[in-house]
Order: structure tokens, then sequence, then C-alpha cells
């Protein structure tokens, strides 16, 4: 251990209980990788927060002796953000999981950054009300995790990313300042938004230990359909079609022909072969409204050329038209040996021609690539399938193919997982050298000693040592 | 002439058109003031720029010689925020009033920042399509007012402010580096989200010069109903009402007593005088969806004890009854010589505890304190009426006195109108010395030499002096 780590450590360890602050190399083991395909690394120590009080005791420690710290929540993350890829101290806030307010009058929640994201969705539906983002890692990711990485979902055409959802955030800064950003009410201008640029800064500006989110009534009713299409340009025209009709779905979630023929022997309904994408579509809103507009919906997307439409009202027979989309992560994972996915974003009108490019991308490098994801909001999961571990360069090579595409498409190269550390050395493909510069430079004002999640969003070899 | 300022306009001079650098008086003096209540002070002179090119020629030169550049757009604040206080140049944007576009596949419009709003909504609507903020003043505010000062209105509630209908900006630096910032997909997580940051930063840390901006569909029908209520608290539990059957109105605009007061001789219906509160709820949706929420809302606002509820599904008989909110201003206007209007905001459920403070503080300063507002966001229009100059130092004492009550209740300065000039002296009442501190970095980190919107935001006592 080196000198500064033990000094850290010791200062720390006056600060919080014995049981917080953890050594032991088989604990420090379990929080060495996320979920994603980061290469592991343990950290020296984690300390469990408890508090506010032991975030600033961890953060002023490691300031002043320039210990890394990388902050974790839920640990789901897919681009390596929990990832202590530097080594020093895992910031671990499974203990802060409390819901301490759901407010009714208000439409308000406070949360710690443990809270899982499902038990959320619980509580404030249980009283009546909703909160938005609905990632797929609902029942695992925490909501610190999930303001880190701004976290989306299907849902989001309708309700938006977790930004939205944010009025007012306690975070401490890497030298250990506790500051209260934001507001409790929707409305507020007073001064600059530190939270809605902590929001999204995936752990490297300050450390989240408590959030206000807005709450809306929860929507009385909730109806799915699910259209068989020729191909994928019909998607587009249905789309298109509700957009026409003033309905705004709250999903929209799009699967190719290809992850269609992974999905069709697994689910309890007839797939037709003739089908070569589908369109799942949920509405939601009060009673009569949620039947009317599933009607209209159901019309409209008949008349642009649906090989299909079925229709759900209740719980159970939306489950089965969900079966295809959920059923989807676990075919694709046994189709090949390996898999990795992307999350990019391309505006909606250009779906069709991302597919295309997609296509001859899949074809030049001879790699295998199903798509789906949410086409209310054109971001698409591009899946990389691979059998043989020596096609990897092949793979990566296909990778970068495809971020200039989507670039080139006026995209984006993340919708939902965030720059991490599997995306930084792309991020100069989308954005400008000045645009990189400026962000370094709030980084660098934020965290002098770089200290704070070191080695994400920003590629390595430019990233300021401690 | 300082030589400063005349090195520096010599150089812009070289830059853009002969027509677009102004320094006769008449013209500099129609220049020296917006819609607040700041003292009015001519710049030294104005650039009215054409393209990105004039706004970096100018931002360089200035940065340069350290000359103050005051950008503005439609000149309809009401809090100082395009006033040159410190003199130095008016940057005008009147000249860059195109809609670049606006795309219905992709539902976005992309505007120059002096577009007037009003116009933006009639061409959006006329595809179909719909952009949520709707200040007041809509039919002569321009949109780089609208992101600087992230402006609300009464659509807010179920329509949120303009930061959340912000995809992208190009802006300028103080030092003149373009920049593009943010994306054109709702979804995106690539770095920091700078364009977040600068939406709502009054103009103090960059110059807007374009923006990519949210669209959604149109909703097919609109419905207002208007209740005239025994108290505001009855108001209190028709907005209750409303969350527990999951409806939430576009706007939900609330006048108490003494505003109903007001108005009551002005409209064309009668208001009963035992009406001490009416709430005004205007519902959108598709055309079935809309009827159904009218009929239900109506029945849920007559069983807390409205005296009466009207409602109005088509554009006259909707337009009269928004005829009491419209006539407002007026009637304040014409009610006392001197008027004064602050945008408080509290949580939701204080809304009722706002107005008792209220109801104290003009007790205690005999000021006439007539509110009205966005009940759905707890953004309370709180006016100051009084009619001898001399009362002025009083009334400043009942402002401070209504924002400590603000504060005390976890609400916010201002909802919409910024802090500008006028909040300055007061963002300490609300906001830690650390959180100021570091926004005054950020502010440092823009624009080190502080010549970008001096005197806004920061009291001028604690402002960087160029």
């Amino acid at each position: 251990m080196s000198s500064t780590l033990s000094r850290a450590l010791s200062e720390i360890g006056r600060a919080v209980d014995s049981d917080q602050l953890i050594t032991d190399p088989d604990v420090c083991a379990s929080y060495a990788s996320d979920e994603s395909e980061v290469t592991p690394r343990p950290p020296d120590a984690v300390v469990r927060a408890r508090s506010e009080a032991d975030v600033v005791a961890v953060m002023a420690a490691c300031t002043r002796h320039g210990v890394f710290v990388t902050p974790r929540a839920g640990g789901t993350g897919r681009t390596g953000g929990a990832v202590p890829v530097q080594g020093g101290i895992v910031l671990a806030f499974e203990g802060m999981h409390e819901i301490q307010e759901i407010h009714r009058g208000d439409l308000v929640a406070v949360v710690q950054p443990g809270v899982v994201l499902g038990r959320l969705h619980e509580a404030v539906e249980a009283e009546g009300l909703f909160y938005g983002p609905d990632p797929n890692s609902l029942s695992t990711c925490a909501l610190g995790g999930n303001l880190a990485e701004n976290a989306g979902g299907p849902r989001a055409f309708k309700y938006g990313v977790t930004r939205d959802w944010t009025l007012g955030m306690d975070v401490v800064t890497a030298d250990g300042t506790p500051l209260r950003l934001g507001k409790r009410t929707v409305k507020g201008v007073t001064g600059y938004d530190l939270a809605a640029l902590v929001v999204g800064s995936e752990g490297t500006l300050a450390v989240i230990t408590r959030a206000t989110l807005k709450l809306i009534p929860k929507p009385e009713s909730v109806a799915t359909l699910l259209a068989l299409l020729p191909d994928v340009h019909a998607a587009g025209r249905a789309v298109n079609a509700l957009v026409k009709l003033g309905i705004v779905p709250r999903c929209l979630e799009l699967l190719d022909s290809y992850t269609l023929d992974l999905v069709r022997p697994a689910v309890a309904f007839a797939i037709p072969e003739q089908a070569r994408a589908a369109l799942l579509v949920e509405l939601d809103g009060s009673i009569g409204t949620c039947e009317l507009d599933l009607e209209r919906a159901g019309n409209a997307i008949q008349a642009i050329g649906a090989l299909e439409v079925l229709v759900a009202r209740h719980g159970g027979e939306r489950a089965r038209l969900w079966e295809a989309r959920r059923e989807l992560s676990r075919a694709l994972r046994r189709s090949a040996r390996f898999k990795l996915a992307e999350d990019v974003v391309v505006p909606k009108s250009q779906i069709p021609a991302l597919l295309e490019a997609r296509d001859r991308i899949s074809e030049r490098f001879a790699i295998a690539m199903p798509t789906y994801g949410h086409a209310g909001d054109g971001n698409l999961h591009v899946n990389f399938l691979w059998n043989d571990a020596s096609e990897e360069p092949t793979v990566h090579a296909a990778i970068e193919a495809l971020f200039r595409a989507v670039v080139a498409l006026e995209g984006t190269l993340s919708g939902e997982h965030g720059i991490g550390v599997l995306k930084a050395p792309y991020l100069a493909l989308e954005q400008s050298a000045q645009l990189i510069d400026w962000q370094k430079r709030i980084k660098a004002l934020f965290d002098p000693k770089g200290i704070l999640n070191p080695g994400k969003i920003f590629a390595p070899a430019e990233h300021r040592a401690c």
C-alpha cells in the first residue's frame, strides 16, 4: 500500500465506523467490475458510506493525499463508470438506500443514491404517483448511477431522461465541500443550474449524496400494441402516422428482422415469416383516453401496411407482447460466444439510414449486428456478435465504422450508457477539440487533482494524472 | 470614448458591415433598457449581428481589449438581463431571426436567437407540431432571451420550461471560440451537458447564436375551465383532486381575492361576490381525451366546493375565460401609480402558506400585494402596488420579507424572470456562500476578464471588475 493511500485511509478510519472501511481483498474484488466489458480491477479499499458526513470525510482525505475515488451505486453501468480502473478507493452507496420522502402535494420524492430504481417505482406508484425513467436494469440499478449516467429507458420518448426528472441534488465536491444544488420545484432560475451539469457527468465532477426528483400523477391506464411489419421502412411510416394523429406513445420499441428471427421461436404467439420488423407501442393516460388512442393508433398502423396488429389492455396480455422485447437480451447472448452492445442515437428520420449503414458495416466486417431499440427517440442498440476471440480487433474496427456513420447522420455515440472507459477513445469522432478542451477545463475546475472517477470520459492518454 | 473601446470598435468595424456597428447616441439610447425597472443606461455602441462570424469578431475584440458586452435578443426581460449597466457594447440579435428548419420527422426546430417566440409557435403549429414554453411576452420576446433566462410560462406544469425543450445550442465563448453544444436528439449522454449549463445563465457564460429545439405533435384539442371558489384553500383542494385523477392540465392559473376584485368589473361574465379565488384550468390532448378529462375535472372541482364552474371548448369561448387572466396586468397597472412584480416559487403544497405570509407582510408594511400565478408549479406573481414615491424603501423591505418567507418554505426567488440586476442583492438569502462561490468560479472559467453581461446575477460589489 502506498504511503499516500495509507495516510488517507487512516484519516478516513478516524471519521467512519470500523465496519465501513474495508481493505479485505475478497471484498475489494467484489467491487472490481460493473456490467460492462471493462477489465475488472479491484480497488485498494472500499468505503461504505452511510451519511453525507462520511462522503465529506472521504473526499477531503483523498484530495489532501491525492488518492483516486470511484463512486459506485448499483454497479450496473454498461461502459465501466463504476470500475476503479486506476485503483484507489471505491466509495459505495448501497448503505444509503432510504427513500426519505414521497410528497403527494408537492409531487416530489427525496432519495439517497443507493435506492434501487424499481423500489422507487413501486413506492411512488403505491401512492398513485409516477417516476418516468425506466432503464431495463431497473430491478438492480440505483438512483446514484441513474443520475451520474443520465439514464433513459423505453419510456423516454414521452417522459424524457433522468435529467428531466431531477429538481435538486446534494453533492460533495472533490475537495469535500457539500453543496445543495437546484430546488424542490419545477420552475426555478436562481443562478447557474449546476444540478443539470452534474447529472450525466459520470461521477467525474462531484459525488451525489441525495436527490429531489419530480413525480407526476400515475397514468390511470396503460395499453400495448405489437405491430408486425414487412420491413423497417414501414416502422418509420407507422411512427410518422402516430405523430400526425398527435399521439405520443410512452414507448415505441423497434425490432429489426435479425432480432425478430431470434425471438420468433421463444415467444408464445406466432410471428409470420414475412414479418421483417416489429414495433411495440405502449400508450398511457386516463382510461377513456387510452382506449381511444389505442383504437386510433391500431387503425393508423394497419393503414400503413402492417401484416398484423396485436393489442393488449391488461397486465398479463401486455406482458405477453413485451416478451418478444424482453427475451431479446437472453436470445442474443445465447446466439454467440461474444457480444458487445452499443447504444447510439440518430435523429428519428435517420433510423432507416442507420440500419442501411449497419448492413454495409456488417457485410464488410463479416460481423453479425442485430439491432433493436427505441424508435421514438432514435436510440438504437446495435449488437456485435462473434464466436472466435481472434475476431475482436475486427469488431472494434466495425464499432468505429458504426460511430463514424452515426456522427455523419448527426447522431451521438451514446444515448443511455455514457462514455465511461469503453467509448472514451471515440469521443473526438463526435466532438471538436475545443469542446473536449472546455469539458476538461470544467473537470479541472471541479477536481483539480483529478482524483474523482479517473480514466472516464476522456481518453486515458489525455487524462490528467494524479 | 475610452481608448480600449475605440480599439475594440475599430477591430470590429473591420469585421462587420458599416451599418452593423452603430455609435449614434439616439440609436444607442434605444438599447438602454428592457421591460424591467432597472435604471436605463445607453451602451457606448451597438453591434447588430448577422452571423456567428460577427459574434466571434465582437467577442474576440472585446476580450482582447477588455470591453463589456451585453447580449440582447427581444429585450423583454423583467430583471435587467439586457440592460448594459456598465456600458460597453450591446450585441443585438434582432437581425438573426431565421427559423432555419422545422423537421417533422425528427421533431426538431433550428432557430436563430432573434426569432420571436410567437412566430415559432405559429410556424410549428402550421406543421401540426408544438413547442411548449409560452411566457406571457410571447408576441415580443425572442428565443435568445428565452434560452438565456430559461423562460417558463403558464403551460410549464405539463410541458416544462425552456431547458426541457433545448437539445443543442451553438454558442460563442467570451474569448470568441465557437462551440457546438448538445445534440439533435432527445437522448444523448456524450460528455458534460454544457447546453444545460448555458440555458438560464442569463448571458453571462456564453453568447447563443443558434438553438436546436425539441418539438412534439400538436395536441388535437384544447379546453378551458374557470372555477370560481370560496377561498384559496379550495384551489389547493381542486389541484389535489386533479392529481388524484391522474389529470395533468397544461395550465393551472390561480387568482387571489384581490386580483379577482380587480378583474370583476372588466370581464364579460358575472363573478359572484362570494368568489374569493379562481382557478383557470386548461386541458389538452386528442379530441376524445380532452372532452373526457374536461368532464371529470369539472365534476371533481364541483365536488370540492366550487361556487361555479364555467367550461369552454372553442377558441372564442376560451378567450372569454382567459380574459380574466389576461386583463390582470392592465388592471394592476391602472390600480396604482407604482408597481413591482416578483415571480417567486414555492413547493405546491406551500401555496396557501405563502399567501398567508403575503397577508402578514402586506399588513405589516401597509403595501398592497395582489397575487396570481401558476398554481401547478408553485410559481406565483406577487405584485407590490404603491402610490407615493417615498414609499419605495418600504416596498424593498417588504420584498426582502417576502423572499425570506419563500426561502423558509423551501422555495426559490425566481421561477421565470432570472436574477439579473434586480434580484442580485438577494441571492445570498437562498444560496450558501459556497454555492455562490462555485458559480463565480464557473463564471471566471468561462469569462476570465468578466466582460460578458457584467453586473448580473452576482451583486455588483462582489462582481469581478473588468
